[in-house]
């Protein structure tokens, strides 16, 4: 029973990887770098991208939302003239907790790719799932909001480990917190070694800048197209 | 291809709601209140918990926590001496994002029931999937921190409406953000009209009386055994 259900996990896993894989492919061709954004709810993804989408040296950022129901982030970022595609992950079921490589590969006739150079996906807010699913991006950036505690490398060790950057959100609440920063970064490093993190504000814009430079790198590390 | 998806889904929750069924006899059988905690991770389940477990008018309480990984939670609340039983979803898969009926089944033998009144279940941070699996619960209760914003309840609106009671923390941050109380309570009533909710901070203890005494009146409310 339990090798069966590992099985059958590992096989969805696969048709999942090999989705991602036609996803990257054409992400490459259109010369689109992508970065899969995730964290819990309420930590600030679409907050941060208000945040970004402006004085980024030229480039071409899109957004593409997932959420289970609704359209508020999409409708957020929509209103600063970027191109932003909705997925909705409920139809059918009630709600997927996480987007995988099949949503998105479903959405990118709706992306407008030949007007991006950037591409941020906002994935589903959720620290467990999103983590296991690729869907086709060159990176994967987390935030962790410092009122969620220090503990949650810890506890979602996963998603910790699948990112390459984590952003610290909401550092201008640590005064109002009894919260240890050491801590948390001392738990990162624990559970994924050497780690970058950046601590930022996307209430009063602390450390968004050095986000925007990452981004700005992201896209020209990624070869441009022939 | 989508409507053997939903069957599958379907199936899968009708085999959990059997299990569920079983877990709520024995939890019956024993007399035990079970309220099933759901939250975002690091929306303060714990640390509420650890502020309530005292002065419970004699009611005998427990506690069993849902992690993906570790017992960091487990271990606060036995330090207050209160039973608590871990389970953990990872082995044999990535983590799960949730409790089913399942796991708590297994979990049971191990639950001193017959010393308790009431037990919590502290599921695993997520607003989506936990809110689809019973687990065999008397009440479930969600608690929706003010860091999250105002749109929590549009965005997750199945666990908004699989709970009867939203407890509202870290309300004494509420000076320090960019926060519409009246806006999320608003939100609240749109999705799930007349849901009750209670502001709370486990920080200051501010409206953790009120909370106290509904898990008082929840124990109440559950016929005792013959």
């Amino acid at each position: 029973m339990h090798r069966t259900k590992v099985r059958i996990v590992e096989g969805v896993l696969d048709a999942n990887d090999t989705i991602a894989r036609a996803n990257r492919a054409d992400f490459d061709d259109a010369g689109v770098t992508v970065v899969n954004l995730m964290s819990a709810p309420g930590a600030g993804k679409t907050s941060l991208l208000e945040r970004t989408v402006r004085n980024l040296e030229g480039i071409r950022i899109g957004v593409l939302e997932g959420d289970v129901q609704g359209s508020l982030d999409a409708d957020r970022l929509a209103s600063l003239h970027v191109p932003v595609t909705q997925i909705n992950t409920d139809p059918g079921f009630g709600g997927e907790c996480h987007l995988d490589a099949n949503m998105v590969r479903s959405a990118i006739p709706s992306i407008p790719l030949e007007e991006l150079d950037l591409l941020v996906i906002e994935n589903v807010g959720n620290l467990v799932c999103p983590a296991e699913f690729r869907v086709g991006e060159h990176h994967r950036v987390m935030i962790s909001s410092v009122t969620e505690g220090e503990d949650k490398p810890l506890k979602y060790p996963l998603m910790f480990r699948a990112c390459e950057l984590v952003l610290v959100n909401k550092i201008d609440l640590v005064p109002h917190l009894d919260f240890d920063l050491g801590k948390l970064l001392a738990n990162v490093e624990a559970v994924h070694p050497g780690m970058p993190t950046a601590l930022v504000s996307a209430r009063t814009g602390e450390g968004v800048e050095e986000w925007r430079r990452w981004l700005v790198q992201a896209v020209g590390r990624v070869a441009q197209p022939a």
